[in-house]
């Protein structure tokens, strides 16, 4: 095996090209670090990593400090300014600062296509996908995988339906990844003209969204389609939100997810965030140890 | 005791409700802090503390931060930017948003009025209010307490004199709940509209407050008041500054506070600033073994 | 010896006074940091250091970062907001504050010419300049020096050539100050209105330039220049631009460097960045032992 080749493998790119014993590794490690008692590790002492995020995010670069910091690493935290529209060279440049520094890690998220797996040709330190543009999202997916199975206890057969804006969604493109490995049946209910029929990903009406054993919403990106695309937050639920009659609906058994932050009483009803059969919150508790798993296979 | 009793005994939304034993239990612990050597100690270790700040601020958010880290913990910094208005329902998700990622504690900054009080209702780790829109600002009216107690020995009859815009100050509202508690005699010095009836404190004229044990300085906020409501900085200044004349005139036994930052020759004459009696920094020093007594006390 | 003597030699606010004796004991821990094996040691463990950016910069902090992270002190950080213009006093007041917190050390970058030297007066703990307006850039210098000491073993009889506006460069100051202590033969060579006769540096052209050992490309700050000083990025380049072309004269031996960041295509051909004989990313990569060996020094 090549170094080049072993440096693939730790890093954390996408999981289209992730086997699934790898994602299931991911899965099973993540378990093991949810139960332990201790807050604060010593795994990674000593190791450096670097938060570069290049568009912002709050919450998923504080999970990623979380886990970090778990771990027992130092960490570094870079967040561009909302403002500034960083371009790729730019990127390069700052990300390859880092690696001089001596950073052992990199967590990156950044908008422009093509770039990180650019970056990952070019940069010697593994590199974690903290979001890529309209690409992919791996660890929220991870993370989504790992809730599901969590309630269901395996995912082959489940009837998963993503609801909204799937043609910008790394979030759906990642889950859609993963889940076809697993053997679930992936659906998604979608404006006309937020699709993405590359994915090959049968669309469903709303009501039939309903059925599914998963009900995922993704937010509604309303910056995004100011160009008219979208019509108001109101038309927008009244078409694909899930509200509160639509949630009396859905199964029992089935459960709603959203990768938040949530746009409430747009995509999702207000009262639904905390609804029983809700796992928005159980979602981000577990996005820790799935960011501890990740990041220890990245330094291993 | 409920568990909800004892969370909120640990948490520190204000000092209205915290009885005097408390705060005389907090005043001893943080003199304790004060006069250990070691920097940083191991109390803390392991555990997760975040800070909020929804509102900006450099100095509390420091003085939190080396509080932190001198008991060992582990800190997660969020500032909003300057900006964005956040609302209520924001700010709640972003904090159980860190709940469910772990958090041991969180140290809040916020402007919306009583949202502090909701989120402590759901939320169900210890908050520390780190200053709460025009309510209450309680580590900062105990460092104060810290600070004169030290210079007087004893706060009983104490005539403190708190001038400037006492309507929006919850240094004012949590500086009166406390220093009432322990006897102290509090008056205010206000401009006609910047006035706090409902505190029911007795006003007195600038000539007057000179004449207190502490003259304590409220800073000026001068984007607070654009409305044509407080006049320019030297009409402000002349009415209601401390000035190098008029700080002749207070008593040599007397102290100078003001909680910071300070807008230098608007409400206080810049070289009142290190004046000897001046305890303006010292408040600042003394912040620091104020804020390890709150947080300990969270935690413990 | 005075204790505020010995304060100042603790402090590191330039190389103009600092002499060679001391520049050759700070390259050589340096040169001791760089080789040790442990990324994280002990040194500074109970020590705060506050890094205090009034002036931005991603790389610089960064940097100083991880240097104070392997040396074990704790850090903090404060990075004022871009837009906004901090006045002298204002940055007194802050510095103050931290170290009323009792912070062991203060690292500083801030805009206002001759702030630093009066904060140095009168702020009891350690400062190190990590730029100081237009005057000086202490580390940058000592990092530019142990990297051409690195490849070419001596400093004694070396031309070094700084290109660009040296008139607005507190980088071209500080190695114009180290270099000739080490006998090093420095040249400027800069646009008509971006000269620095004070310094009494020999001027070359362009041509003469790419026969030195070293070539050093200064960072156009476009930015600076709005008021028609400065033509444009493609005048700029054609100029005083380190093209290909230039590039391709330069000797054997020489070595290409930059500060960075770097404006790619307009001061450098962006394919030189990384050229065999450029050493901006090692320029990088020593910045972290030099600056723990300016930090232990400070402290110890």
């Amino acid at each position: 095996m090549t170094t080049l080749t072993a440096l693939k493998q730790r890093s954390l790119l996408g999981l289209k090209e992730l086997d699934k014993e790898e994602i299931e590794s991911i899965l099973q490690r993540a378990a093991f670090w949810e139960q332990q008692d201790n807050k604060v590790n010593e795994v990674l002492n000593g190791k450096f990593i670097a938060n570069m995020f290049f568009e912002n995010s709050t919450r998923t670069r504080f999970s990623f400090e979380v886990a970090e910091k778990r771990l027992g690493a130092e960490v570094l935290n870079f967040a561009a300014a909302a403002s500034s529209v960083e371009k790729g060279e730019s990127i390069y440049d700052t990300v390859k600062t880092l690696e001089s520094m001596g950073i052992d890690a990199g967590v990156i998220r950044l908008k422009p296509i093509g770039v990180l797996a650019e970056l990952a040709d070019k940069i010697k330190v593994p590199l974690i996908n903290a979001g890529d543009g309209n690409n992919e999202h791996p660890t929220q997916a991870l993370l989504d995988l790992y809730t599901m199975r969590n309630h269901f206890g395996n995912l082959r057969g489940l009837t998963v339906t993503i609801v909204g804006d799937v043609m910008h969604s790394r979030v759906a493109r990642s889950n859609v990844y993963a889940l076809r490995k697993f053997g679930a049946n992936v659906q998604f209910c979608s404006p006309d003209n937020m699709r993405a029929p590359e994915l090959d990903v049968r669309e469903v009406s709303m009501d039939e969204a309903l059925k599914s054993d998963v009900v995922m919403m993704l937010r509604v990106q309303l910056e995004r389609h100011e160009s008219g695309k979208l019509k108001s937050a109101e038309q927008y639920r009244a078409q694909y939100g899930l509200t509160v009659e639509r949630a009396a609906k859905i199964g029992s058994h089935a459960i709603i997810m959203h990768p938040a932050p949530v746009n409430r009483n747009v995509e999702i009803d207000s009262e639904l965030v905390e609804h029983p059969q809700s796992r928005i919150f159980t979602q981000m508790a577990n996005g820790v140890p799935i960011r501890m798993a990740v990041i220890e296979r990245a330094l291993s």
